[in-house]
Formats: C-alpha cells, structure tokens, sequence
C-alpha cells in the first residue's frame, strides 16, 4: 500500500483550535492607532462576526457548519500517500509521508479556509469579498469559493506576478473573479503581497457590499487548515504509525505548515519544523516584535517574526512565501523553541522538486518543493543514523502553473 | 455521498478486450507497400512483441503485469464521482456521474497506457522511445512513465502548440524527455499530429534502441484505457445504480471514449456517445476507408473513419481532437450503429466547460469540456422526458495547461 484514503463522511466535523495550548505566549493584536488590543468592532468593517469570534476563541473544537463540509467533500478527504519510490531513490530507512493537497479544485490546500471564509460571509449577507493574492495559489481559492457560494470576488494581484503567470489570472476569472495588479495606483510598481494586503484592505473598508478575506497569518485561516493534519492523524494510524517522529510544511504566512503540524502540537514526541526560503528568512533570520501585516499600515499591529513590513523580498519563485511576517501561532511556536526552522536556497529547493517528479511522478509547486528538500534532508539524516523515522509533510500545492520556474532551473538560470 | 472510492488493491488485475465482441467488424491492417495485412514481423521494428500480441489477441481478458499495477496505484483507482451542484444547475432529474482521470501525475487517462508501453518496452530491452505529440497530454504521459521506468523519451511536438504552450514543453522536460518541434526539416510548417507522427516513426526506425509509441487509435492503446470503464462500473454499483443509460467520451482517437465505453459494449442496454469537434468531424462526416495514420504515409493502413491523411484540422485549443482518422475499434462501433456520434463548435465546448468550472469547482481539459456539452444536453433532453436518467462520462483531464483557451473564449476571441 501507498495511499491511504478515507471515505468522504470522514471529514472532520471540527476544526482543533491550538491557541488554549499556547496560553501567554500569543500577545493580542494591537490597533494600528491607539496601540491598545484591538476589539470586535474594529474588525467588523472587514471580518464577518464569525471568524472574528474564531480568531479569539479559546474553545479547543470548533464545530465546521454542514454547508462547509459539504464543499470540502467536492475534493476531501485528501490522500495520505507513502513516497516509496523516492524512499527507494535515497536509499533511506525513513518512511515519508505525505499529505496531497493539491488534489483541490484551485490545486493547493488553501481552499480548506477560501470555501469557509467565502461561506461566513454569504451567510452573514455580505456580496462582495476583496483579497489579495502573490503567486496566485490564494486569490485561485477564493475565486473557486466565491464562485460556490454566489459571491462577487475582487482580486488585487501581485502586479509582478500579474505580467508574469497570465495563466492564474485565467484560472481566477474562468471562476468569475475580477483580477487586477497591484498596487493599483502605481502602474510601474511590481508589487508585493504588503501593497497588494493595502489595495484590498482599502476596497473593502470603503464599500458597504463587501469584506476582506486574508490566506493565510491569522488564526482563524490556520484553525480552518487544520483538517490538514486532523486527516493525517487518522490515516497515519491506518497505515500502522503511531506517530510521525517529524511534521515538516513550508512556510510563507504559516498556513499550510499550521494546517499540517498544529494537531501535533500537545504530542511532545512529534518535532515541528518549518521551511523558508533563504531570501526572505522571517524565522531564522527576523526578529520577534509587533509589525504591520502589510506596507501602508492598514492593518492591526501583530506579534511575529518579522523583515519590516516594508521589506521586500527578492523575486523566488515560490511567491507564496515571498511574506515578511509570519502567522503569531507559528511565531509563538518557534519562539518558545516548541517548533524548529530552517532556511534554504531556491537552486536546492528545485533539485529536490525535480528529483520527486522524476521517482513520484507528480511536479510540486515551488512553496512545496521547500518542504520536499527539508524531507529529503531529514531521510538523509535518517540513514546517517541507521534509524527508521517517520517523516510527515504538507504537499501543499501542485506545480502546473508555475512551470516557468521548472525551465530557469533546468536551464541553469535561477538566481539566489 | 458524491465520490465514490476504491482502495489501492482494486485497480483492475486485467484489462478488457472487446475485439472478440466485435468479430468480423474489425479488419486488419494492410502494410503501405503490399497494401496484405501486416504481420508481427512488420510491426518488430517499432513495437515490442507483447504490444504486437496484445494488437491481435482475441483473448477476452488481458492480465495486467504486476510492475504495471504497482505504478498505476501511484493514483488508481480514480475517483468516480456525482456532479450534483451541475445537476442542481440544470434542475435535471438525470444522475451525472463522471470518472476523474485528472488525477494522474500527467493530469489526463493516457498515463493509463503510457505506464504500460513503457513497462513492455524497459522490459524488452529498449532503452530509448520516440512518440508525438499534440496538445501535449500524450507527450507528458510517456515522459513521466519513462522516468519511472529509466528510458530515454524523444517528443516531436507539433510545432504551433510547441511554440504556444511551453509549460507543456517544462512539463516534459522535467521528467527528464528531450522536446523538439515538428516537423523537423520544415521550420515554418505549423505540424499537425500527422507530421508528427511520420517524424516519431522516423526516429524509430533508424535507430536499433528506439521504439515507436502512440497514444491513441491502436487497439493495444484502448485495451489499456479499459481500466477506467472496468473501475467505472464497479464504483457505480456502490453508488447504487445497475448501470448507466449512455456513456459519453470526447473522441480524437478514441482512447479515453474507448477506455470508459469498451466494457460497456456487451451490454446493449447501455448507449455509447462519441463527441467530436464540428472543424474536425471524423465520425460524424467523415468516409470509413483505409488510411494511413500519418501525413507521410509510414504507418500500416487503418479501417477507419477518415477525413483524409492529408486533413490538417483548423487550431481549435482541443489539440487532442484534431486528428484526421480515428480508433478502428471506434470506428467499427459508430459503423455497426452500437456507438453514436455527436460534433460541436467549440464556442458552445467552452461555454459548458466554464459552467462545470462554476457549478463543479474543477477546469476541465477543452478536449473533456467536449464530453461535457454533450452531458449538459443528456441531461437537458432527460428533465424534458421528465426521465431519472444515469449518464456516466469520462473527465478525460484537468484545463490547466490550456488556460489560455479559456481566456480566448472569455474575451469573446474564439474563432470556430
């Protein structure tokens, strides 16, 4: 066997809240002006009532609504798969897991929190949400949501990122969203995801119809990922494992690798480690502090690892972890030395993703292919030790739509 | 309930062969010079011994190699799945089922045979294969099977599309193929799936550690495709249904159609639909002759409904259907009256793809979107009969490397 599949009314019917576990070490968001911890109410012009109960909650399940779990069954449960043929490639007494994300209508695990937010919202009357989106793997889930739930989306895309992969913008409208660059009123900009979060947030305090949605950082996007890793407890037991010795996920915001490992956190037997790209090292190398979520300080202040908000990182391909801040769950996590990081170069990121295309068969997005060397990495100790580790990791997103990448690296053109 | 699931060790352990069915029906291939059917001998130069066999056995079932199996379980069995939010759309009281061969790596069914000529070829002793390609589906198919199987894959790619989509160019080359526009010694001509071909067949011929491989038309291609039907049927019954009332596939040469409909054929209650593009009209316009299957005229002479050799297909983005000839087998069941026929412009193909994308979440392949439109009509035709009518089709692969067709027809630049 090397795939571990649950029927489909095996969802999860509650998401796991992490926070109670973290106590003290979470400081609350403070406003932007007055500094003090920020309210109900100075959300509400953005956030539906729900998910701005979700992201205080200390509740440790919160029940998914019907009509949530009914879309997640379009594609969920996803498969647990064994990596056998690259366990086989290095030679290694590791097994390698891994949870396939990618198999989402919008390819990559965002969805698992698009199809929520896109639900509170139409539930709560709003007609309109506007979001941001770098690479594209976000503002696609959106859209794919929005477009199931009967909501006008407006996307603000990385405008760099915009002239660069016309195809997400395609995928995004074929679904009935509207796409434009950002920022919006600097044509020669290329954007980062700090203008993009500004352009957005801005849309949706200025229109009574509509709210803002955001991908990833905050509390309720990670409690809603955590299906990601609830499934993949349950489907390890199926396939014997007590326990992974080692939870592995990229990381850019914090949202697939909070999806993933959050579920382990209690299990102090289960290592957390989290993988960033060199360039834009917000774990290893930024420093802890209360920042901006984005570069015109719209936002609430958030307690996190941090670049500056005005940092901008240089133009990987894995735009997805091109973020100077980092989710304060995960922050808190490494912080308090409970989860490890770890940072990497893009030319070892693509050699490992190329050499899981060439024994697994499948070609992983660029944000994935970080989590792919940092395993590799991990059975490659594993062997050094003669020890039999189970490696568990996020296959966060498939790589069709960024096969550009793929080509500057087989052609030796990918700069560090 | 809407997806149904079948665990690892129920990927079918022999494939199904309908030439017993169809007797008489089928004639032989004629060799192009003596114009007397061709023997193995023939045939040794491009195939190995087992494909030859397979091409002529009357065998009804066909064991399927264990190395085979063990690499189809990378994604077999594929989902089988309602499309209840479409059904919901169309307010039909027809049942709309659909198998999801997108999940493969290569993202369409023709991994289905790739996996298994590459298999008989790496076992045979070849180290190297040259194929064509058109849109691309093909081509990535056989170069993910021979990193698996540790062979060398040469790709002609006809050249308008190499030249159009170079993410499926990538796409190839990360599995290791080497990609190269057709036809070769023409660098203004556009190629067509026939040039190709004679291209591949070339290369084939004049090398002793090369053999030919197609994708589609040959018996031994659909033989390998039957897997889906066999799985299809199998999952239907757990969804509770004694069978479908049709079953429709998009038809270029006939591999997919012939892989979800072939086992279907014995059963007379069950009707088959074959759904073409109206610019390349096959079976619904085209003469039941002898043809070759490539421009040059290298290949054997096929039975088959023809437009002519020397047809080259207008560019529809559908670049799987335009091929001028079509699957004997096929062939033989549209002539016979067992298998219908049906043709579409491609402007109607894509305004149902983009309501599948919106109602169903997931972007189909413009080759698929043909299966689609007809569904959509099925079901239409059902709700006006007021009949419960069961109708099973082939997602033969996902859009994603063919968004730019979608963009086309968005903004209204599709031409039919």
């Amino acid at each position: 066997m090397n795939r571990w599949l649950l029927p489909q009314d095996r969802v999860p019917e509650a998401w796991y809240n992490v926070t109670p576990h973290l106590g003290d070490a979470l400081a609350p968001p403070l406003h932007p002006a007055t500094r003090q911890p920020v309210g109900p109410d100075d959300l509400a012009p953005l956030f539906p009532m729900e998910l701005i109960a979700q992201e205080v909650s200390t509740e440790p399940w919160i029940t998914i609504p019907g009509p949530i779990i009914d879309v997640l069954r379009l594609w969920r449960p996803t498969p647990l798969v064994r990596a056998r043929r690259l366990e086989e490639a290095l030679d290694t007494p590791a097994r390698i897991y891994f949870k396939d994300e990618s198999v989402s209508p919008a390819g990559s695990h965002k969805p698992n929190t698009a199809v929520a937010q896109a639900y509170y919202n139409a539930s709560g009357g709003v007609q309109r949400l506007a979001t941001e989106t770098g690479a594209g793997q976000w503002g696609s889930a959106l859209s794919f949501a929005g477009a199931l739930f009967g909501l006008e989306v407006k996307v603000y895309m990385v405008r760099a990122s915009y002239l660069q992969k016309p195809y997400r913008r395609v995928l995004m409208e074929t679904w009935g969203a509207s796409v434009v660059p950002s920022p919006v009123d600097e044509p020669e900009h290329p954007g980062s995801l700090g203008t993009a979060i500004s352009d957005a947030v801005r849309d949706a305090a200025s229109r009574d119809d509509t709210h803002y949605a955001l991908g990833s950082v905050l509390n309720h996007v990670l409690l809603h990922q955590t299906v990601i890793g609830l499934e993949a407890r349950e489907q390890l037991q199926m396939a014997g494992e007590e326990r992974p010795d080692v939870v592995i996920g990229c990381c850019g915001g914090g949202s697939n690798l909070g999806g993933i490992s959050l579920p382990f956190v209690p299990d102090a037997a289960v290592r957390l480690l989290a993988v960033e790209p060199s360039s834009c090292p917000t774990l290893t190398k930024g420093a802890f502090d209360y920042d901006f979520g984005d570069v015109a300080g719209l936002t609430p202040l958030l307690a996190m690892y941090t670049l500056g908000h005005d940092f901008v990182p240089p133009a990987i391909h894995a735009g997805g972890l091109r973020y100077h801040g980092d989710s304060p769950i995960i922050s808190a996590l490494v912080r308090s030395g409970r989860m490890e990081a770890v940072a990497y170069p893009q030319k070892d990121i693509f050699e490992a993703a190329v050499k899981f295309a060439r024994t697994q068969g499948t070609v992983c997005a660029p944000e994935t292919g970080h989590a792919i060397r940092a395993v590799i990495d991990e059975a490659l100790v594993a062997k050094e030790a003669g020890e039999e580790r189970v490696i568990l990791f996020d296959y966060s997103g498939h790589g069709l739509l960024d096969l550009s990448a793929y080509d500057d690296f087989l052609n030796d053109r990918l700069i560090d």
